[in-house]
């Protein structure tokens, strides 16, 4: 049987090259059309693939703890059935969706049933958040802040080469792109105020993350193997986590970003899965010193993932593109992350999310958030003729996209947008 | 009809003065026995009163909203309900239980179905934790904490008197009294050493807290008044936030504690309710500066619970009492806490633990930590003839325990206890 990542691979569904959602991809999300209760289904072109409809036909089985999975308005049942029931449904699904597979292609009432124009169909947040936990991986970010707020000398802190910086998020507020998100308040004092106040954010900005989502647990007081680890990561969204830089400088010391970050965290609403990205595995950045033996890889944990932020301003037509950079330019990787999150005998669960933290790049277009790109609003960024921002304004609506670019296929994240809203 | 706070009350079922569980207390918590699956129980007395064989047998309505809340495993089903169901429950249950009242104390075999032992029931964790969020709220702790690490003149940070200073948890390591707690391992870079090394925590050590369980939502982007933010917290529970202190030295600036808080956070089975607290709600003391509007309480909402904490190393019969000390010190209160939590527009979630931070008190025996206790390591306390301790050791137990004191009866919380286990 043709492996479900061949390049070679084709549907019977028409996909553009441009498309993010080839046969090679099939990412998983929740959706809801017709009128009907949320269900899981996969992207394939401009087209979402029914699982439950799928699952009532007969045509897609799961195994028997499995049942009813796909009637979900959650990706956690399916993911908690573990990485054997992921890689047979990755395959059941690519060969269904096969040009020279009559099964579904020829059967019209079922096309019907089981292929929704995505454009009439309404997508949800695809797991249930258990944790939601964010690092601080990219060592050209880290590096951009500590410049501007220690100087060169400093810029990074003495344990950032030793480990993957990480602090818990808070996870009530992680939403699907598309949300609305409100320019949050919160107590400001701003350099040179005697006294905080409380009022409107006036430096809030975008952090460009990854989010590997864990698909299985772990239990508390174990630690993990690097092979353990790789096989708990069921894949990865676009995560764009809001910032107020304002309220951060007044919080964080000593007990870290709280309210800052705690308004919203949106994600995109496809999760690639590790399996569909596995060609696009890379070797990440040399590591000097060398990690402690709990945090060295034996294998590549990087992907090769272009990433690309535009801003819309509300008189522009369309956004204008403010960071391209690479996922592949992270430091510490996701598995490493996890590695370090369990080894305190912390307990990993199901759905929980691991926020990359913000990827920038070795250039200066490759920074991925406004406070680096207007260098902590000094320097603004000029989106059209006349219309420069320093930080977000209400009406800016904010889109990421990210992709695998193959040889003549991309696998493609969608985006993921959000638009501000008044305080 | 007595309201069931009334300190004449009596049960037909014996309660000692001693008992933390007499009819004006009646927290909720989930519990098993006899094999069956996990339900909602009140503790009274040495007993638990099973709610769920209560409401089969007709005896307890929740409403048409929530049949079957109680076969539940969770608290989380029936706190949803919201503070009506939670009154009209109270309620029913102090009128089941009263010494005057023959509907149950007449029915033996009802008796016999509803009535369990304490010693015969498996108390569980009685909420799922949603989110948890520990803050920083004892200006005596903060100050001991900051005088340790930066000298009296600057023992306060600049941000602390202006907002109850807090952060995200990890919600997944929330256990039950009487989970053991495995020694967290973890870098360590003690002072002196070049490079930080991976091992067994060396200072670990325990926090004393309440917690507030959020037992109503507050959707995203909305913020909260003082009296909706009161009617949210459903009761309270005792809370050992467990610390790795060489661990979190190393690893929390710039963005706070992790993985040395991750490992395991305690708390007792038994939820007393804001209701039940109500008599013994006090004034907390005085704020200066005054705060801001959004933190402005016009009740006090702080409560004279007496708190203690006992340590008993391995050779030790019982514990030896090492701090006692009580909530009502408290600078920022609980409602003030989750004010300030959904300022930003954070949705809050029913299940949400808020933890109050570290609960010293003025004197030196009212410390809530050993890194106080012991001051940093330097002041060995005794807890028995030769047997002193810094930090906590393997085989360790350390054990809480909180009441409010009422004229011949205590509203009580029974006990968090955990014993340390080897890395």
């Amino acid at each position: 049987m043709t492996h479900p990542n061949d390049p070679a691979l084709r549907s019977f569904i028409p996909v553009d090259a441009e498309s993010d959602f080839p046969i090679q991809n099939l990412p998983y999300g929740v959706f809801s059309a017709r009128g009907l209760a949320p269900r899981v289904g996969v992207a394939i072109g401009d087209y979402v693939l029914d699982l439950w409809e799928l699952e009532q036909d007969g045509r897609l089985a799961v195994g028997q703890d499995g049942p009813g999975v796909f009637v979900a308005d959650t990706l956690n049942p399916f993911m908690a059935l573990g990485p054997k029931v992921w890689a047979a449904t990755r395959s059941r699904i690519s060969e269904l969706l096969r040009h020279d597979n009559g099964e579904l292609r020829d059967n019209e009432a079922l096309c019907r049933r089981v292929l929704v124009p995505m454009k009439e169909a309404r997508l949800h947040l695809p797991i249930a958040v258990s944790g939601y936990t964010d690092f601080y991986a990219s060592k050209e970010h880290a590096s951009n802040v500590g410049i501007m707020f220690r100087g060169k000398e400093n810029a990074l802190q003495p344990n950032w080469l030793h480990m993957p910086v990480g602090y818990n998020g808070r996870a009530s507020t992680v939403v699907v792109s598309g949300t609305k998100v409100r320019r949050p308040r919160g107590q400001l004092k701003p350099p040179g105020a005697d006294l905080p106040s409380f009022g409107a954010c006036r430096r809030l900005d975008f952090e460009l993350e990854m989010g590997a989502v864990i698909g299985q647990p772990s239990p508390m007081g174990e630690t993990l193997t690097e092979a353990l680890a790789e096989q708990m990561i069921f894949g990865f969204v676009l995560l764009n986590d809001w910032s107020a830089r304002d309220i951060q400088q007044w919080e964080y010391v000593p007990l870290g970003p709280f309210l800052a970050k705690a308004f919203a965290t949106s994600i995109s609403p496809w999760v690639v899965t590790s399996a569909a990205l596995e060609p696009f595995r890379r070797q990440g950045p040399k590591q000097d010193p060398a990690p402690l033996p709990y945090l060295q890889q034996t294998q590549p944990h990087n992907y090769d993932i272009e990433l690309e932020v535009a801003l819309r301003a509300a008189p522009m037509s369309k956004p204008a593109r403010i960071c391209r950079t690479n996922f592949k330019y992270m430091y510490w990787s996701s598995v490493q992350q996890l590695l370090h999150h369990a080894s305190s005998g912390c307990a990993m669960n199901v759905g929980d999310l691991l926020g990359s933290g913000t990827m920038s790049g070795p250039e200066k277009d490759q920074r991925g958030s406004l406070l680096e790109i207007s260098w902590n609003g000094t320097e603004p960024v000029e989106l059209a003729s006349g219309i420069t921002r320093t930080f977000l304004e209400d009406g800016d609506s904010l889109v990421m996209r990210g992709w695998c670019q193959g040889n003549g296929y991309r696998v493609g994240f969608g985006e993921v947008e959000g638009t501000i809203v008044p305080a």
